[in-house]
């Protein structure tokens, strides 16, 4: 359809990464070229306005509001992605995918939930649909767990895949401030949305793991598999005990594949203060693969931003270019003989660490510790953290063993409904 | 020549990890086959000796001591060189691309000395020349470079590549252990060879250096190219002197282009001790590329073992198996517009720190201050660290800001020529 030595690319969204593409596009046009072995020409842009000023300002004629004159253009080989949100980005990268078009796409939103069917239509239509860009921004995660690993079995992928978060936990723990300041500085920073519950519940988070997921354990996961909880409970406190013990606290997105079923999860975790993910700070992301032949591979860098994002992008552009994938669209799709269903999040096992305030009397650590022995959970530790004995109150800290995730649930009712338990004030899981 | 559904593989040599490669093609192989789209078939296998006792023993048929049966066997598509070495493996590689096999190759004294002429011959041939398992283990580096980052300009490559010396180093860092009993260790734990040269002097990391700097830059940077200086001369007061400033002390492969050429240098260098580098503790590697639009990205992970280098060059062959690189050994030789050749050591611009005894009674530090200020080296920090009064001698620490190379070498000999100077105990640069 085109000359064999120019790839034709329509843009969908103009906001700051498809401004950056466009840039980018346009100012290392030479080295891309040459890296590419083709000329990358960027033919149409869709825009919801074409009037509105432009960062990076296009010629008029490349600008539309109408899908169909990308999708129409026979010089249009690439479509790259950047609208973001599941709709209507969702039924337009199927559009193109029908349309015989490549797609590139940044879409963690469509990727996390019709990335299985859209890898299945690309695969039946003989064109590809490449996602670097949805997982890590600049950071090389999805390319490498295809092609760079790919003799491995993966067994777990585990990270800190939020930037807003991190940033905002690492203000806690580096500055003891509380979790409202650091979110209002976030805010500030321009790191979180004027509304910012996509982050800070782990939402976000959820939908870059179904993706990671599905790509490494070869499974259709959606991120309505993934169980998240945010990071809003989270008290400075809980900060200054976790170092105590030798943690940091983290949001981590974390998949593992055993025996048993695959995980899924993303929530608050005390992890041990001299690992390499408990070092990620600020907006930074960094996600660890656990394989069969390799080990434990970390991949540390930019989560976010235009430039790095339009880094991940063209490099999807590049090897659809270089016709690198021969067999588009298969991976994430194929089945596998092993399980490929998400264990419900009561059946997972890990360590807790719970804070509450009781009653400081005589015999009410007996009570308490009865109501983990009643359920067959161990306990590592306790520690009385303060005593207030004008009130007769005392908080203290209990980290157990590993234990059932329901098991622990049923604890924290049993707990509640002793008399001498004042507050259950956080549980947070324990990986180490 | 083969059956397109079968890719017929020829290893040479069945060290450790010709056998971990041979083991995982057998036992795998089933997984590979759905992961390459083909059957990855071992045909033939060079070894020197016949009769050997291997600890993944092979049909006695697939065994041979002469090249020729495998150059000669058109079943064969991929040559997996792991013999190690320059000669005769340099050979060995050539001769099988001239016979038209792609070749994957785990093998940096050849990739750093002839990688340019190497790539070079395969692109005539038209076949591929992949080097995934010649730096960092099972950490991918070479792909990333090659495809993940290929949109982007690469600034810097910075790592820890070689893991027995950072082994040595971390026991000296943590444990206060000397350099003599740290290596002693090493060389228990099988971490060192019995001549520890290669490693200790920065030999090792002179090569990876070298493969990765070619790449990053598209220049042909050889192993000859490379600066390096060693860890022998340490001690642990370095060690202490340099935490007490901030910082730890790695041995760190730092390649770099600007405006004014490229820099390729292998030595001890004091970091600050919360940088992510400084934490890659053990055997481990890391590398950090340092790019135009991605920003920094690291990539942590095992740098040595059967298994980790199996999984990257069985990475290589699944890449070749697909037809995944279209033009083949372009890479690394393609040249470039700007600056190849690398720049002397005396051109060098960075901080130095300089531990020397000298005599206590006044007036020595206005003789030593002013040998840098007479050479326009500016100083940052003096710091005297032990006094003997009865010696009438004192330990004195010089942190200098960014200097020339030169410079400091023209100051460490005048001030060997100073009296006062009783002897000049360590020179660590000093890079944050």
């Amino acid at each position: 359809v085109t000359d064999s030595k120019t790839i034709g690319i329509g843009l969908l969204g103009l906001g700051g990464v498809g401004s950056g593409v466009a840039r980018v596009l346009t100012e290392k046009g030479e080295q891309l070229t040459a890296t590419a072995g083709a000329k990358l020409v960027l033919r149409r842009v869709l825009v919801r306005d074409l009037t509105k000023e432009r960062d990076f300002p296009l010629p008029a004629n490349l600008l539309t509001t109408d899908l169909d004159d990308v999708l129409a253009d026979p010089s249009i080989d690439i479509l790259v992605e950047v609208l973001g949100g599941q709709t209507p980005a969702n039924e337009y990268i199927l559009r193109a995918v029908s349309a015989g078009k490549h797609v590139v796409t940044a879409n963690k939103d469509v990727m996390a939930r019709y990335g299985p069917a859209i890898l299945e239509a690309a695969a039946e239509q003989g064109v590809q649909v490449l996602y670097e860009a949805s997982v890590g921004g600049g950071t090389p995660i999805i390319g490498p767990l295809q092609r760079d690993l790919a003799a491995n079995e993966i067994i777990a992928v585990n990270g800190i895949v939020n930037g807003t978060t991190n940033y905002i936990l690492t203000r806690m723990a580096h500055d003891g401030v509380d979790f409202a300041e650091a979110l209002k500085e976030a805010q500030d920073l321009g790191y979180a949305e004027p509304d910012p519950t996509n982050d800070v519940e782990g939402i976000d988070a959820a939908y870059k793991l179904a993706v990671l997921a599905s790509l490494a354990f070869q499974a259709p996961i959606v991120d309505t598999d993934v169980y998240h909880e945010g990071i809003t409970s989270l008290t400075a406190r809980d900060f200054l005990y976790g170092r105590e013990l030798g943690y940091t606290i983290k949001l981590m997105a974390m998949a593992r594949r055993d025996d048993h079923g695959i995980e899924a999860r993303v929530h608050p975790v005390l992890i041990p203060v001299d690992t390499m993910i408990a070092k990620v700070d600020g907006v930074l992301n960094a996600v660890e693969v656990e394989t069969d032949l390799a080990g434990k591979v970390l991949f540390h860098g930019q989560g976010a931003g235009a430039m790095p994002t339009t880094s991940a992008i063209l490099a999807d552009v590049i090897t659809i270019t270089k016709g690198q994938m021969e067999r588009p669209g298969t991976t994430a799709v194929a089945p596998t003989t092993g399980e490929t269903s998400v264990k419900p999040m009561a059946d997972v096992e890990t360590k807790y660490y719970i804070r509450m305030n009781i009653a400081e009397r005589p015999g009410v650590l007996a009570q308490i510790t009865r109501v983990f022995g009643d359920l067959q959970i161990s306990i590592a530790s306790v520690i009385q953290k303060e005593i207030d004995f004008k009130a007769l109150r005392a908080e203290i800290v209990i980290v157990t063993n590993r234990a059932r995730e329901s098991s622990i649930q049923n604890a924290l009712q049993d707990l509640a409904a002793l008399e001498v338990v004042l507050e259950i004030g956080t549980m947070i899981r324990v990986e180490d």
